[in-house]
């Protein structure tokens, strides 16, 4: 592959979903796109990348103009391999979606979609997730995609900070019914799902994880999964800086005088 | 299974890792343990969860009067199926390792080893995570469970605040060479590892990721990775508030009189 990209877009529900297709649609004419998306669905996958397997690609039919990739792989791995391998420049953005399903609060440590885009951050390039808050597989893509193009606009003339990544979601609302955008914190969840406990026809359990059964904890208007229930455009920025300074000094009271010590 | 546990114990490198059960020593004593472990290697795999496919339990034999089992899955689902499923009451800590390599800067993002002590604090549990610096297959872990011990009594006795988890790496020394413990911060990287292109019996190309040639940003002593690399065993207190309040004001600006509107 010889041209160089703007735009590089993945997702973790493969590359074939109506998810990334409306999301390549309403990008037409901001850039030059490449598609680089796993093969299959790889919903939950986190942060997973690929190490004791090797990786295949094969190209797969995108919108004239636009060269697609199919990865036997996670989300991770497709931003992975193509910043080092496959794309011969630096895209200027990475998008990831649009997601069928939020992904707000604690889920997003779970979410494919925000760690493909938390893998451009890691290479220092601006990078955008977009979930749409509905499992209805002939879900309406089209006011998320909107969105996605108007904020892909935005970060390609201003930037984001080293290390930023915005996470978008959008109700699952016709774009007149949507009453805005909130910029939000990460909600936390408490989760009350569990395991169906089912028998094998030998007689052996196992177990299956329900649905997320999950309560918002202190839920407020500025948290994102709040936001996006009251029918507005969820904007968080997140980033990875995961160190808890607030702690260090009571840690290092722990070490004071106590037998932690070589 | 109708006994409380104190200590849930668990890692990536597999049930039947011997960075597991050194562990497993080092903690005799401290309470009453069970082991709940991926049934093979499952490095790298971030925080996954699994959701496609229905979960397999398998007893194991462990130290006397030590439960074990095995879980075809990953580190998250093994932390998330003992607390929902398994355990008859939540344990008091969870702690995960020892891994065999450390979990430093940027790569904690990919680690199993510390996702499973992120699992343990979504269920507001103290989590550890404990790793060596060191890939011989045949490494010493008695200095890492010595420190894993040491750690362990110390948030049993005081606890951690909500959300918070300790990451430990331990350098790959004998104990009279390691030189006192440092509190520290998470290190970015930046990678320069690439995939190796290789031609299958077909002719056609696969990919695999070669070995982790990172460099470390901006080398300071509190940063992770540089304590264990002078000799410190490095502590980081990590929590997973990963919104970026500081971007949160400009962000606004990019929404006042703009089309970004509904």
């Amino acid at each position: 592959m010889t041209t160089a990209h703007d735009i590089l877009l993945t997702n973790d529900d493969g590359v074939a979903a109506p998810g990334l297709a409306a999301l390549e649609r309403a990008l037409d004419g901001l850039g030059r796109l490449v598609v680089v998306a796993p093969d299959a669905e790889r919903s939950a996958s986190g942060h997973a990348i690929t190490m004791t397997n090797p990786l295949r690609l094969s190209e797969v039919a995108r919108s004239p103009g636009v060269r697609g990739y199919a990865v036997n792989g996670t989300p991770a791995d497709c931003v992975k391999l193509a910043l080092h391998t496959l794309l011969p420049a630096p895209p200027r953005l990475v998008i990831s979606g649009i997601n069928l399903g939020p992904n707000t609060g604690t889920n997003v440590l779970y979410s494919g979609t925000v760690s493909a885009a938390t893998e451009g951050t890691i290479f220092n390039i601006p990078s955008l997730a977009v979930s749409l808050r509905s499992y209805a597989r002939d879900g309406d893509f089209s006011p998320a995609a909107h969105f996605a193009r108007e904020f892909a606009a935005r970060i390609l003339s201003r930037g984001l900070p080293e290390g930023v990544l915005l996470n978008v979601n959008v109700p699952a609302l016709p774009r007149d019914q949507i009453r805005g955008i909130r910029i939000t914190r990460l909600a936390r969840y408490r989760y009350r799902d569990s395991y169906d406990v089912r028998q094998d026809p030998r007689g052996r359990n196992y177990y299956w994880l329900t649905g997320e059964d999950a309560e918002i904890l202190k839920p407020e208007p500025d948290l994102d999964a709040v936001a996006v229930e009251e029918g507005f455009v969820s904007v968080t920025p997140l980033c990875y800086d995961l160190t808890c300074l607030s702690f260090a000094g009571e840690l290092r009271g722990w070490l004071d005088g106590s037998n932690l010590k070589a």
